[in-house]
This record gives structure tokens, sequence and C-alpha cells, in this order.
């Protein structure tokens, strides 16, 4: 199989690895976090402080940008990484998972999903080969199959028939040329079911994509059901191909689901979380918006070295916050992405030194109140 | 008169001069332009960005920072300067302006001026006693007096009465003792009245104020009529003490007042219509919201070596303000403040070299479609 990717493994440590994914756009060491950069942008800040939190692939939302500015308007700049001045390694969903979830009098058939446009109502179709298309104008180094998820209460039938639809999808997007240097991932669907799970793997594994993607997961049920399935089959996705876990998650989601052998994450959590006036700090959370921080002149977190924490104090960014500055977004934000970079940095380190059984119950430990 | 500033100038040009300033926090070449730091904060910068613009001093709003967090709070954080990182020289009003404006059931007497709270409805009594308080509190390099500033379409009895009053007050603020390194202005009133605008000056001249504001203009006149005021009175002002216009202005404005002699300038216009799409560009302003730039892939100004134009294309800016990213606001307040900035800068040079009038004709000169 021919891949525009250069994937590279240097050390495991049980389940977890560690290496480089080479893209057209330059090298993502993994494991990696991807932030979330919907709408061309990773809210609240720039290109150059997402570089230095850590991160080396960012993630652009396709349903939002075929709709604003329009997927053309991205080719004609140039494709995402520069129309956005990232100039690096990007990643874009198929946007059938917005299609479902901020779509308007969505229907989903065999052929695809028609749902009206959040923003002007206008009826949009996406089918795997609509899907290719869009993305391949977007331009990212690694587009996504459509998929069907279905819902996080859905039954076993329901999951089962979406698990089929994917796979059709799949083979039909696959049939559609790429722009050179694009890679394409296929996305695993099952639910919690570890038989279903194992079944689509099977048949995932025999198409030819460039890695895969374990999808419909952290969609509303338990974390420990998640932690379950993916102890259970995420070390059955192909080895030698990347292996993506979408829209997770929390430091302790993550690090649990390396320890099972996945390599790349994105969510929305730091940034999303930064911007409620949350921050991720050592051994916890602590939320700035509380009195206690009124006066307090601590950093966010003592032991980080962000362009937050060398410059700014609790007691300022709490007023920052309190006063509706947006300032405070990109501050708590800046810090969040480098909690999540140093997290990922940490557990690169942990897996070649053999060492990330011992990094994770560091990582977690609560400290004194934080 | 011993004062905590030191006031040199080296050169001047006509009436327009050039120099430094220096304060306990720093120093300030001149004719400066102040970035207004309402709550403490530049809108949608920080204060690495606000220094890089080439801006050395900024301006917090009394009124603002006395409701929250409270002047006590900042100063238990060590000032103004150190509470919001930015480690320069700072200057406050007095909070009348902001009192008259923004607050509620405003009664202005004799005493002072007692408002409500436009946060929570608090009934705040501001006189000058108290306006020397709560700016030693916050501890900015420079304080201001408490003045009464009458409306733009006030009648000439109105605008003497309050002349009267902001003498009575200026003499009550200087006998309060500031903190060590504080320094006080008084500010001139006298609307668009020559005779009582020279009337007030030789007033003020003869109080032991480190420098003198000129208010009351850019508060709804015409703008020639502004310009008349200051042609004729500027000059007029103490020669060997700082001369400040409050509130102006725009870069024709600018450059109009450092001609009849005024050394430092404030105002809200590069970052509140940055937020309002406005960019300030040679020759003229653009707004990013227009379709013109939808695919437009210059930088907002193509003479600009600021770092949004050195990154980002118009056609980029345009999709982020569309999309409502809070990086746009970020990202023309920065090139507006470095427009500001480079100004600035070139006044400064232009009256060393003796060519202020090229000058400001070049600068000011359309260009081609910007």
């Amino acid at each position: 199989m021919e891949t525009p990717l250069s994937f590279r493994i240097f050390a495991t440590d049980g389940r977890a690895r560690t290496g480089v994914l080479e893209t057209a756009h330059g090298s993502v060491p993994f494991p990696a976090f991807m932030p979330v950069g919907t709408r061309a942008a990773v809210k609240a800040v720039d290109p150059e402080e997402v570089r230095g939190s850590g991160a080396s692939m960012v993630l652009g939302n396709t349903y939002h940008l075929m709709l604003r500015p329009g997927e053309e308007v991205i080719r004609r700049a140039g494709g995402l990484a520069r129309f956005m001045g990232w100039h690096g390694p990007t990643l874009t969903d198929s946007g059938g998972f917005q299609a479902f979830s901020l779509g308007e009098r969505v229907k989903i058939s065999d052929q695809g999903v028609v749902f009206a446009s959040h923003l002007d109502g206008t009826r949009i179709q996406l089918t795997p080969e609509r899907a290719a298309e869009v993305q391949g104008a977007i331009g990212a180094d690694i587009a996504m199959a459509l998929d069907e998820c279905a819902p996080g209460d859905a039954d076993r039938d329901a999951v089962a028939r979406a698990m089929v639809r994917t796979t059709a999808w799949a083979e039909r997007q696959l049939a559609v040329a790429r722009p050179a240097g694009q890679a394409l991932f296929g996305i695993v669907q099952g639910g919690i079911h570890e038989d279903l799970r194992r079944a689509h793997i099977e048949e995932l594994a025999g198409l030819p994509f460039d890695g895969l993607a374990v999808g419909g997961l952290s969609v509303g049920e338990p974390v420990p059901e998640m932690y379950r399935v993916l102890h259970a089959v995420a070390h059955l996705l192909p080895v030698k191909r990347p292996r993506y876990l979408m829209g997770v998650g929390t430091p302790a989601d993550i690090l649990e689901a390396v320890e099972c052998g996945v390599d790349l994450f994105d969510c929305v959590l730091p940034t999303r979380n930064a911007r409620n006036g949350q921050a991720f700090v050592r051994g916890g959370r602590i939320n700035i918006k509380q009195a206690r921080h009124s006066e307090d002149p601590l950093p966010l977190d003592p032991q980080c070295s962000c362009p937050c924490c060398s410059r700014f104090e609790r007691r300022y960014l709490r007023h920052l916050f309190l006063a509706g500055e947006m300032l405070v977004s990109r501050l708590l934000t800046l810090h969040n992405l480098h909690h999540f970079g140093t997290l990922m940095a940490g557990i690169r380190e942990a897996i070649a030194a053999g060492r990330l059984a011992g990094f994770k119950r560091d990582w977690l430990s609560p400290r004194e109140d934080p």
C-alpha cells in the first residue's frame, strides 16, 4: 500500500508507542494532541502560540469551513495551513459529525447526509464523494472518511447498521482521487460493543486507509465504558498505521488511551474550558472565577513555564475574567494548550524510557489544594 | 517646583517639540500616544504586544478600576503597572469623565460628584480628595486632577462655571500628599472659547502641577473648531512642562496638535475601531468586513511590518471577522497600535530633523485605493 505518510515507531512501552509521523507539511511526534481549529483558527490564540505550546498538528472542521468561507476560498488561498498562517500539518474531519449535531432537518440515507446549514438554512448534501471533494479543496495533510456515528444511547442494532453504512461509505470515498500528499483515515464504529468493534476493525483494516480512527466514543457513554472498549480493541488496530481516538479528552483519558496503543488525539477541552475560566494544573483544575483567587498572587500553575504563568498572577486573571476582557481567554487557552503539550511531551519521553505507568501515576496524583 | 518627572526637550520644529519624559517606571519619548487600558488591560492584546507596537505608556481608567477590582486590590498587587504585567509608565485619569458619562443619577456640586455605579448601582462619591486617594492606591506614574468637563453643546456660562469649579478642585487635590514618584497633571477647560481657555491656562499654570492637559475637546464639537482652539492656545501651556491632549484622536488630529505644541495623546480609536473591523492604513482606513476583501491576498497595509501584516492576509482576517473569531480583534488591534506607534516615531524623527510639515503631508496624502 502506498501512503503519503511516513509512520515510524521508535519505542514501545506495553501497548503504548512513540515515534514520528511525517506529513507533507511537517513532522508530528506522537503520541500527539491536536488543538481544534474549528473555523481555521484555534480559538483565542495565534498559530505561533499554538506551535509554542508543543502542538505540531491542528484540526479543522470541514462542516464549518465548507459553509464559511467555503472550501474553494481556502483552496485558492493555498490550502488550510497556508490560509490560517499555521504552516504545519493539519487534519480535517469529514464534516459528518457536525452535520449530524449542528445541521438542521438532518436526513441520512445510504447515499449520504442531507442537512440545512445552521447559518442560513441552505440545504446541503454530504456524501462520501462530496466529503472527498471538499476535503481535497481544503487540502489538509490528513482527511477523514465520512462515517455514521450512532448516538451514545443507540441500541445495538442501530450501531450495527451505522457500521455497515460506514464501511460502504469508506469504500466509496477511497475510490475518489485525492490531491498529492493527502492521506485518508477510516473511522471504526461499533459503540460500546466489543464484538462489533472487532468486526469493524477487521473490515476497515483490509481497506487501503493510511490510518484508522476510533469514532463513536466520548459521545455520552460512561467513562469506564469507554476505557473498557479501548482496552479491549485499540491494540487490534493495524500496528503499522497511525491510530487516532477522535474527540478525546481529559489528561486521564489520554493517558489511558495511550496505554491502549492510541497515537493521536483531538479535543476542544483545553480551549473551550479556558474560555469558561477553567485552567488545567498539575493534579487538578482550578476555576479562575472563584473568589479565593481575588488576591491570589500565584500563577495559574506554579509548576508551569507557559507565557501566561511566567507573566500573570491569578488575581489579575480573575479580574480580567470578571471584567469580560478577552485577553483572559487567550491567556487561559495558552496555558491549557501548554499543559496538554507538556503532557504529551512527557508521555513520549516516558514511553521511550519504559516508565509510562509511573509517569501516568505522577501526572494524575492529586496535589495539595492547587 | 519639585517634580517626580524629568522632562527634557531635545528639538523643536515650529511649536512642535520632541524629547523624553522620565517617570518612575521608565522613559516616554514624546510626542507619545498612550493606548487605553480601561480596565487594566489594553483590549485584545497583551502588554508585550503593546510595547512592541512602539507605545511606552498606557492609560488606565480610574472610574472602572475603583469599581472593579477596587483600588486596594491594585495597591496590594504592587500598583497598576505590576498588576497588569506592563512594567512600564502608566497614567490614570481622575475618574470624573466616566463618572459623568457612565455613572447613573449623577449629581455634581462644589464638593464633588456623586453617582451610581453602572455595574451594581452602588452610590459613590468622587471628590478631589477621593480622586487623589484612589489614584494614589492605583499608583500610576501620572495622576490627573478631577475636573468638570462641560458637554460639547454647553453654553458659555456653563463652560465658565465648570472652569471655576475645576480650578477650585485642582487646588484641593494638590493639597493631598501623593505617593513617592507620582506626578499630578491639571486639566484646562474652557470649551471652544479662546478667551476662557487663555484665562484657565493662566490660572492653572500658576499651580504646582507637573504637567497640564487640555480637556473638553473632541467632545462633540466640529473638528475645525477643535483645531482653531488648539492653534490659539496650546502653545500658551507652560513650555517646560508636558502638554497632554486628552482623548485625541485620529492621525490627522494628532499631527495637527503636535504642530500646536502638544506632547501626549490617548484615544480608544485604534483599539475600538479594530474590534469593529476597521484598520488604519497609510493614506486611509479599510474595513475588513467588506466583500472586496473576501479573496484579497494583501496584508492589511502592504507598507506595514507589524505582526499581523507580516503573517496574515486580508482574506483570512475577513473570514475570522465574519466567523466571530476573537483572534481578529487582537490582530487588528495589533496592527492599529503599530500604525499609531509608527506614526509617533515618525513624528519624533521629523521634528528632530526639522521636517514635520513634510512628514505630515506625506502621512495624510491619500494613496491609490488602499
